[in-house]
């Protein structure tokens, strides 16, 4: 470990990489090393913090990290941002009513939920994060989602993007900041 | 809101509280409004720090999150501290090799993993996070799994406690920390 790796080194030597999980054909990458190891963590938060810096994103007054993974970076960018942060739920999690947004997964459809009362989404500046980006489906649900809730999504944040499927295509205008390409 | 109000004043004030969900006769406490509140999550994230402050914690290095909306609080608690921190999952979710618990739910059986190989948990001093404690079966399993992969679990915090299903009991001699009673 050095003060000079990047995120990128701290994924490159820390992330496990597991052959046809969770089906044959498909290689996982599981980060729960990367995150549990201090300097990892504190250098990957600090890279999507970075997210809010990108060309035209300006103010962010919320952080959103989507269920499950995301979840586990979101209070850590919230508090260096100095905001809160929204939990974006897979359906059936959250009490009634809800936000709700469907979309389709490579084996089947899934929704995403966020909460319709307690929490004013009207003209929120939203930073959405996520562990990896593969198709884009779910995060491109989650931008739909926060929007059809009135918030904007001015900035998206993964640590992780596999370039070859082309999700960030599907994200429209939405700036998107990724550590480690793969 | 005001500088003085308390993690307490807070989870009373945001909390949305839904009768009969998941099911019948069960009150759903969604804390969601509450961690979106910038001021919010940081008195939350400051008060589940504060458990290392209990009698006879001492240092912890890890932070654990249980699946999921523990997760949501894990990586701000573990900035705070200085370290990294732990997803652990519900079965299913991660490759091979795991370690693993099973436990028994109201409503059935679950398991919660962490890997088995990529982070070394022997001798680690590990808080584990969760956002509400209830029967106390989650937790338990959690401080369980946690040990039997050598850690020692040196402290446990969760925003809200629902004192009279005396989850506390369960613990053993994990200090236990809770924000608010319910």
């Amino acid at each position: 470990m050095s003060a000079d790796e990047s995120a990128g080194d701290y994924i490159a030597r820390l992330t496990r990489t597991v052959p046809d999980f969770p089906q044959p054909g498909v290689t996982f990458a599981d980060l729960t090393p990367v995150f549990a190891d201090p300097a990892g963590l504190r250098v990957i938060v600090n890279g999507l913090v970075e997210a809010v810096h990108a060309p035209g994103v300006g103010e962010v007054d919320l952080v959103a990290g989507i269920d499950s993974r995301g979840f586990l970076l979101g209070s850590g960018v919230a508090l260096m941002l100095g905001t809160g942060v929204l939990a974006i739920r897979k359906a059936g999690k959250l009490p009634p009513p809800v936000h709700s947004r469907e979309y389709t997964l490579e084996y089947g459809n899934a929704a995403l939920e966020i909460p319709a009362d307690g929490i004013a989404f009207e003209g929120r500046r939203v930073l959405v994060i996520d562990d990896v980006l593969a198709t884009g489906g779910t995060l491109c649900a989650a931008v739909d989602l926060l929007r059809s809730a009135g918030a904007e999504v001015v900035a998206a944040a993964v640590v992780v993007e596999i370039a070859q499927l082309r999700g960030r295509d599907l994200l429209g205008g939405v700036p998107l900041t990724a550590l480690s390409l793969q």
